[in-house]
């Protein structure tokens, strides 16, 4: 029995997870970013933490595959260099890749998070037996992962999958890659929330105002969902907007790619049935007939441990196995 | 030395030439589409003319290679049936591949139009050397072409690339795909041509009137880009206009795929270097970073003999050649 390490570094948490070949998870730790002051700590609290799950569950290194890493924002697949990492400043073109091999005597693969997460999701969960499959994460941002005839598809540089920033409006609102009228300005959760601080603010009754007690600092998109699931007219057109911008980004890569699924996950996906019915109409309405037809749009299967999943996953992948 | 037949069937007319295998064209046909009136009159002529050109040359059979076929709208490359063809009404789901390799009695391949423009172009133009190019044809509508990785990418039901139908706008022009608001319904002849006399018509003054002599159902492309290369401001803003549209689309490919090269070609692309400063300008501000530093936007090379050289190249391309 053979076993791979998948490490899922987010912009809050980092988490490990010791797993079978089958990507069955038998181990997990789960660590603070932020605790990782810089990117050497971050690095050697990663290692020990691989060190720690090993001896844990009495796996020795020569029973090891090899580690993947998904790590925010653009990554060489091929150099395992993470170009930049928001939450860590000095962090710039660290050779993440490399120096994981090094530590951990074992093959090292470093991919963006979410082309793991759509490749967890291609092999293990909602994605399987696609041909040609997008996956959406709807988090604070919108992120893509394409997997294109089985392959993972990230472009000349690596930087492909930025299905947030396909271009919904000529006159949107400005988003922070710099231009405006991105699908993550309508549809990302800090867009979304400021949207809704903003109607709150110019006058909009909703009993969001009331569970954040006035407080619109504390509007998330999990206390819209809750406004919404309670009735609340506006909450609902909340979604229903951020539905229709999400429905016109998958209208025009369905056009564009043909492609057969598309798998939504992320926090903001909790929304549920009435993001996902204003999602399929506005792709039934703005999809060319045949790409239409082809295209079924599904909720994402492996949530939470997607991410590790899919670092374990690109082991295989990359592998070729 | 071995030869190829590449067949362009257009709206307007029916190209047809014999090449050697590096795609020089040796001898060359054209006739009117409309003239062969329903789809057996056209499989008929487009026979005959085959016949003529290889008794013409001296090529005999056994040294044809095979003959590719470019044909709009949405086809099966692999069955090689035409699910339709707008000039022709008749034409319904035809098996033109079968058909016409009974017929010639050498290996036939058959690819949507624009797919064939875009690997000839990959292959003999502008994108040679590219490793991800996205190609586009300003014509009357906006079509589209992949080529990823060095395979032409038609998505799982051959229907992608249609470019032409991102969206752009929440509330935009009418489309005749059903949709409103599509980069064609901004970039294609006949919308552009619409929108100009409409312009007219409310007061605008502009040197375009003038050149068609009040008669508003003369304005084509090429009267705008005229009045436009005489200084007429309007016209010029026409320009900038479908730049602008065209530069949000391949902004929104380039941050999706992360392509790095697009090449455009079909009769609008003619307004030449007013359009692509402004489809320039547009993709420079509306790109991310890495994948803005990875896209070029070059002029199509080929012309108008990209259409048989497309369907030339995809007999090899499908051989494996």
């Amino acid at each position: 029995m053979k076993y791979i390490i998948g490490i899922d570094i987010g912009g809050t948490n980092v988490k490990i997870a010791l797993m079978d070949s089958k990507m069955r998870i038998k181990a997990k730790r789960i660590f603070p970013t932020s605790a990782a002051r810089g990117k050497t700590a971050l690095i050697n609290s990663a290692c020990d933490h691989v060190q720690c799950l090993l001896s844990e569950y009495g796996v020795s290194r020569k029973d090891l595959i090899g580690a993947g890493i998904g790590a925010p924002g653009a990554v060489n697949v091929r150099t395992g260099v993470v170009h930049y990492f928001v939450n860590i400043p000095a962090w710039r073109e660290v050779q993440l890749g490399r120096i994981m091999q090094k530590r951990l005597k074992v093959p090292v693969f470093v991919d963006n998070d979410v082309n793991v997460m759509a490749l967890a999701e291609y092999r293990y969960g909602a994605g399987r037996s696609s041909q040609n499959m997008l996956g959406i994460a709807l988090g604070t941002g919108v992120g893509g992962g394409l997997v294109l005839e089985g392959r993972v598809f990230r472009g000349t540089a690596y930087a492909g999958g930025e299905v947030g920033h396909l271009q919904l409006s000529f006159n949107g609102p400005k988003c922070k890659c710099g231009s405006h009228g991105c699908l993550e300005a309508y549809a990302g959760g800090v867009y979304i929330v400021k949207a809704v601080a903003a109607a709150i603010r110019a006058g909009e009754r909703t009993y969001i105002k009331e569970l954040v007690g006035g407080d619109l600092s504390k509007i998330t998109p999990e206390i819209i969902d809750e406004a919404a699931r309670c009735g609340d007219s506006f909450a609902k057109s909340v979604w229903r907007g951020v539905g229709l911008a999400v429905g016109m980004g998958i209208a025009g890569v369905a056009n564009l790619l043909n492609i057969d699924k598309v798998v939504i996950g992320g926090g903001v996906a909790r929304a549920g049935k009435i993001l996902f019915d204003a999602i399929r109409k506005t792709v039934k309405e703005r999809t060319m007939k045949l790409p239409a037809k082809t295209v079924k749009i599904v909720k994402a299967q492996l949530g939470y441990d997607a991410g590790v999943i899919g670092a374990g996953a690109l082991v295989l992948y990359e592998l070729g196995k």
